[in-house]
């Protein structure tokens, strides 16, 4: 028996279907643990002034919405001070705790539900399988298309010293809603952006050494989907919201099986020196991975002409020495990355100088 | 709001992979109750004398394994004897079930475990969410690719007055182990059977009028798996074994959230009246629907040739009146299968007398 196989976690309930945000109230209803113990909505900011979302969250008792913006990407210390909040306001422990958002609501979300039954700060369990007890019951609500984070066992939080994801079983979500409606009013760029993210989590994924045949047919129909939504086809703009929320959602499924590569490596980089958001991060590697992915860049390319899309250049020109050793030493340290993308030998076939040529062109 | 989503409840955890079956120990020691809660292995008793997969079972404490035949399809009957005999052998509800088999032993076990939390006969439970308690913890391993029992939130069963499935939420297998390896031993034709089952459910979940988008993402995907395993393709063996067990999982999963059609209307009712099993008696049954589903049955006859498989004709030959009677009734009670097919105006569009037509010809 060589390495063990991956029990993977899957998220147990989901309901999907234009218009199906409306029945959160009656999903969360038996659940709820006692009229002190409130569902807390972390809901993305700029739903704040949409009253159509807003209105169909169903509060009772003490049940609280928090608006959280996602204009920067989550950190652990974000994720303390809400729990801190939390425990501070209720004299129980909450019911459930429900996200509304994109990618960084997800992950605010899992992370927070994780945090209310695991002592210490977010960044203890940045890693892989180091969360202790179970979380609070948590949903998830996509508003956004592409991340894959209402489906994975991670949630992505910059800490003081990295940016990594708290990796358990306990971190998927209980019950995730899949309501393409909710996705109307995302601009054009940004529902491309966050496409792409899924498109790329199935590169990476397809073309690594970890992939395994469960990653292999959830990669491949997502694939498929996001090429017939970024590329000229004739389904209607309902039909693009619908298949591309399938794409983010099989996507998620095999990268959760298996692992990002280059891209992703070289993205948190990006991330965490320059505070790109990821993306566009994505986009930007991607690009210049000619060598390790070219299949896959050449239908990006195709995809990001027909969307009309310019991409930002020259990023990281004004970098002084000491970023230049941070963001290549983060994007070596994720050795998983780099294994799935070239092989057990990787570190024969990848060093700071090169990656620093990479970055150069950005 | 029109008609509410369906909220649906999939397999919290799944382990894929060749040789995964290993490492079923590990899975279930952290679920075991104590000492005097047993995990009850009910195995196809094709491998009462397959050493190897017998050998992997790990029994500890008062664990014990029972052979099931799975010549017969499963009754209400069967189930109630076992789980009498569970209830009876041991003090303690047992920690868990967990079979080992094809999809009659999948049946077998997922009904097992919710008639022990459960009380009266299966039969009291056959129809749409009539279960009330969870159900004990349950394993699904199969052994042959395409029932989608492993994924499915049903167990059908033979009762005293119908052939119906068990549906609910407690139905649905908290754990998957899917190992390729486990059906090496699975004869061609019982293969063939078997894989037909699940690109049949893909045809009549994509050309049913309950189809949604998420059931659409996995029909297409498991059909074309399918199509890939049966018809000419570069494929090895082993991977024609991964792959119809992928495409088993996502066409099980399809199904589960739109319905079968007329195939499985008119099966049932063979498998009722003629003893006839459910893989063939859905080869048996296309082959004459050729005004209903006649792309799917095109691509059904090439696998058919190219598999060099032979379809029992002559069934309905010697029916008497009271077995007309009672297999027309039967096609004709599973009603959301016909509105799936034909739409909301089905009775309008069929009627006793062509559905014994269809028989006629079988």
């Amino acid at each position: 028996m060589g390495i063990p196989h991956r029990n993977m976690s899957m998220v147990p309930r989901v309901l999907f279907g234009a218009g199906s945000f409306s029945q959160l109230s009656a999903i969360l209803e038996p659940k709820r643990q006692g009229v002190k113990a409130p569902f807390v909505f972390l809901v993305d900011d700029c739903f704040a002034n949409y009253s159509d979302v807003v209105d169909q969250i169903p509060t009772s008792y003490e049940d609280r919405i928090v608006f959280v913006s996602s204009e920067e990407e989550p950190t652990t210390e974000q994720v303390d001070l809400l729990v801190q909040e939390i425990i501070l306001q209720f004299n129980s422990i909450p019911s459930g705790i429900i996200g509304i958002g994109g990618g960084s609501v997800m992950d605010l979300a899992k992370a927070v539900s994780l945090l209310l039954t695991n002592s210490g700060s977010a960044s203890d369990y940045q890693g892989w399988d180091l969360v202790q007890s179970p979380s609070v019951f948590h949903v998830g609500v996509p508003t956004i298309s592409g991340t894959g984070a209402e489906v994975s066992r991670t949630t992505v939080l910059k800490g003081p010293v990295k940016k990594l994801g708290i990796n358990s079983d306990y971190t998927t979500f209980d019950q995730v809603i899949l309501d393409p409606n909710l996705t109307i009013g995302v601009p054009a760029v940004q529902r491309f952006y966050t496409g792409m993210d899924c498109f790329i989590h199935c590169i990476e994924s397809l073309e690594g050494t970890f992939l395994n045949p469960f990653s292999r047919v959830h990669g491949e129909k997502a694939k498929s989907l996001c090429e017939a939504v970024f590329l000229p086809s004739q389904l209607s703009d309902s039909e693009k919201r619908e298949y591309l929320m399938m794409a983010s959602w099989l996507g998620g499924i095999s990268i959760a099986n298996s692992q990002v590569g280059i891209v992703h490596a070289l993205s948190y980089g990006l991330s965490f020196v320059k505070n790109i958001r990821h993306g566009v991060g994505n986009c930007i590697v991607i690009e210049h991975l000619n060598n390790y992915y070219p299949k896959g860049l050449e239908t990006f390319r195709r995809m990001r002409d027909f969307n009309e899309i310019e991409l930002p250049t020259g990023i990281c020109e004004n970098l002084s020495e000491n970023q230049w050793r941070q963001i290549t030493s983060i994007a070596l340290s994720l050795e998983p990355l780099w294994e799935n993308a070239l092989g057990k030998n990787w570190k024969s076939l990848i060093d700071e100088k090169e990656i620093r040529e990479l970055y150069e062109k950005m």
